[in-house]
């Protein structure tokens, strides 16, 4: 398997201003394809913004799969040829609020996933996801899905590298938070740490952009199989697209030196109480 | 609750030399019982080496846990009364060979684990454990033990933190691997997620001194619940002991911001599919 261009676009969505955040959506895409970019991951909550004041206000943002952000999407995937994974403010059929992520790519719509492990004030805004990430095959590579705080879960980490996913596309909105100096923000080292333990890629994109006295990391990063950062937004919090060149099929193999495997090493024989 | 002063002795064993390793240990606890040390930990395995050529070489070098080691180990404990947690080649009950580790405190031994995760040729030589890995109340705190690669296997690093341990405790002997320049051990960036995840400190004490062909990382670091580093080694490769005041109790609480609390916010009835 050759190389695969993998592109983050860490963008500023408007809140509530469903119209401009598919524009900013267009125009990041098609300047990714314009680098070769086969993968596209998009912020958390893209097409809405983020800090909602109450479950109103996000139900008011809230659109079905069907609906126009993600037919928007399902043409810029077919337009470029190109696997495009972002978050969006769902309307879901049973009329709840959800802070989901879809993969689609040339073929259309190929999975929702619904935000599993929601962060402070969210659980009284969505409703919580009980599916597990999805791992979906396409062109460019097995890719399986997560949202933000779900990546300080390790469990949840784990799933889709069981289920073989090669590249893991995580949206995020990172709230700002004080670190000691010359060091990465701590998300990224968990990402680190996350891919490094399960042989697999990540691709986490980040949002910038103030809103309602939130502010973001701006940490967006993709990171190997080995734990180490291939491309990263730097510091500045800019509104930036990065690209790094993945051998996704360097993630098959699970094997860390000598006899050992780090998935096969597992013993979950003995691991009932993490589920319990 | 006020800080409590951790150490890490990184320590150069010398392979099959029982005697020496036991001076060894008593020189080093004995400068860190002087520069106020309430918990000592020690590399795995520093009361024989690591490099067996074949599991009887192992054999001839354990012994039980109330051999000349242990005995040792709590006398010294005794003597400057602190908590001694540290790696040795074990000739257990049934006279299995395994990569254990003690916890002995003024009251004499705690508690032995015994390595569940064996690390390439490891398993050719030790028998694995098959025992969670054991929390000590002690009166610096609330222990935990794991052991080298243990570490890297998410699940297992949970299971002493969902237990209430304050301080994970991971003798270690991180074999040496290229790395890029500027960036820290893979195996550090993998404490401090664990770290981070599960809001609990974390102390690993590596060893130096090239043995056999094997050289080590010498990466030991004692890291806060926040996943930052508060003491390490530095890149030197030296036998060094490093310090650092440590408030246990900072670990009992699991908030992470706002509404989140990182341990209430797991979701275990969905991650049946990581113990199966």
């Amino acid at each position: 398997m050759s190389s695969v261009q993998v592109a983050c676009c860490q963008l500023a969505p408007v809140i509530g201003d469903l119209a401009a955040n598919r524009d900013l959506v267009a125009a990041a895409v098609g300047a990714a394809a314009a680098r070769g970019a086969a993968v596209v991951v998009l912020p958390e909550l893209v097409t809405s913004g983020y800090a909602f004041a109450d479950r109103a206000e996000a139900r008011a943002a809230a659109e079905p799969a069907d609906g126009p952000a993600l037919t928007l999407w399902c043409r810029l995937a077919a337009e470029y040829g190109l696997v495009l994974v972002g978050g969006f403010c769902e309307l879901d059929p049973d009329g709840d609020v959800r802070n989901s992520a879809a993969v689609v790519d040339p073929g259309g719509l190929r999975a929702v996933y619904r935000k599993t492990h929601l962060w402070d004030a969210e659980r009284l805004i969505f409703t919580p996801g009980r599916e597990a990430p999805p791992v979906v095959a396409t062109a460019a590579g097995r890719i399986g899905v997560v949202i933000c705080y779900d990546l300080e879960f390790p469990e949840w980490f784990r799933l889709p590298a069981l289920a073989g996913a090669q590249l893991l596309c995580a949206p995020v909105n990172w709230p700002a938070s004080p670190r000691p100096a010359g060091e990465r923000p701590a998300e990224v080292v968990r990402v680190q740490a996350g891919a490094g333990v399960n042989r697999m890629f990540v691709a986490a994109c980040d949002r910038v952009g103030p809103e309602r006295g939130v502010d973001w990391v701006g940490g967006s990063v993709i990171v190997d199989p080995d734990g180490w950062p291939l491309a990263d937004a730097g510091p500045t919090g800019d509104a930036v697209t990065i690209t790094a060149g993945c051998r996704l099929d360097e993630a098959d193999s699970k094997a860390v030196g000598g006899l050992s495997d780090i998935h096969a090493d597992r013993r979950p024989e003995l691991y009932g109480d993490v589920a319990r």
